[in-house]
């Protein structure tokens, strides 16, 4: 493999995949660098896994070549595991990371520490022309704080404690968000997966 | 914060801890550096953090400056959390990493996955003239093999699969096993203990 394919538009992961990629000699492009039109997928899956799936197989079908995809949410306990894969879009149509916090607290008004355990998960998928698609999974276990604070990340950032830390990843400075991130996690077993190829 | 004495006298852990430091321009001090004679400090604690900070606590009443201690171990569920602070003489005196992974296998032959669940467990103690003992602790889930297998690492690692990889800790290149060890999770607390410090 030496050339890979990023399922992502955003820039800020393709360049931590990028990073990442690049130590084993492998050329990672993002969906922002091809010149090739892609048709946005759509996530109809019921699992993290299968979303994931459906983006990096279906771009690997298009193009021929291998393709990486992610996806990722919050599991709150409480919640019986949603927002999990509605995540993004919890308060409905359109994407608001506000709106869907709101929503979450709401949710749990009622929920009293110990309940408040939740964890961000990430799976990544990596489809390969001829070879089963392959699938790591990374999560950041935590719980639901009683406010929102913070300003740094996205998402549900200003309301999940990571364990271990008093703020919320939406405090932590990015360095150390970045260390104990359920795509940090997910990251480091792909790693450990390209290192045994090469 | 200038200047911090790390409380080991292993090479490989000081050197992680010197770089993770020199970051934020703490000279971090290893006993191994030092000319002064530093009594060997029995850990006579009944938990990770006694015993860390028996280390701590000790050598800083001694120097009068910031002190670095850690401890850790292994954790069986279905041994009740032992071998635990025992871990690095299981078997007993002297220390034997074989012998010890002997003991735990044969204490585990009759019980089979998902009973075979633990976690390597890490506590890094700071103790500063004047100061309460500060405490961050780091965990690597995981369940223990068959057999063991592998040569890379020390102590439990060719029992340990961590959890979301297939193979033992001592199977897994370095590289990797330093971005998910129960070290590097309390380092990275440590870590942003110190950026918001600074």
């Amino acid at each position: 493999m030496k050339q890979l394919i990023i399922a992502t538009k955003n820039k800020g992961k393709a360049e931590e995949f990028k990073i990442m990629f690049a130590k084993y000699g492998i050329n990672a492009i993002s969906l922002l660098e091809l010149e090739e039109d892609i048709p946005d997928i759509e996530e109809t899956g019921s699992t993290f896994e299968e979303n994931a799936a459906l983006k990096s197989e279906g771009i690997m079908k298009l193009l021929n070549i291998p393709v990486m995809a992610d996806d990722s949410g919050l599991m709150i306990d409480a919640l019986d595991g949603r927002p999990g894969i509605f995540s993004a879009r919890y308060a409905g149509e359109p994407k608001d990371d506000q709106a869907n916090i709101v929503k979450v607290l709401k949710e749990l008004e009622n929920v009293q520490d110990p309940n408040r355990t939740a964890r961000f998960v990430c799976v990544l998928s990596v489809s390969i022309p001829g070879q089963p698609t392959l699938f790591k999974k990374g999560s950041c276990e935590g719980k639901i704080a009683l406010a929102e604070s913070g300003s740094h990340g996205f998402g549900y950032d200003p309301i999940f404690i990571p364990e271990g830390y008093e703020q919320t990843m939406a405090e932590l400075e990015p360095n150390i968000k970045n260390k104990i991130s359920h795509r940090y996690h997910a990251m480091v077993q792909l790693e450990e997966w390209i290192q045994n190829l090469s």
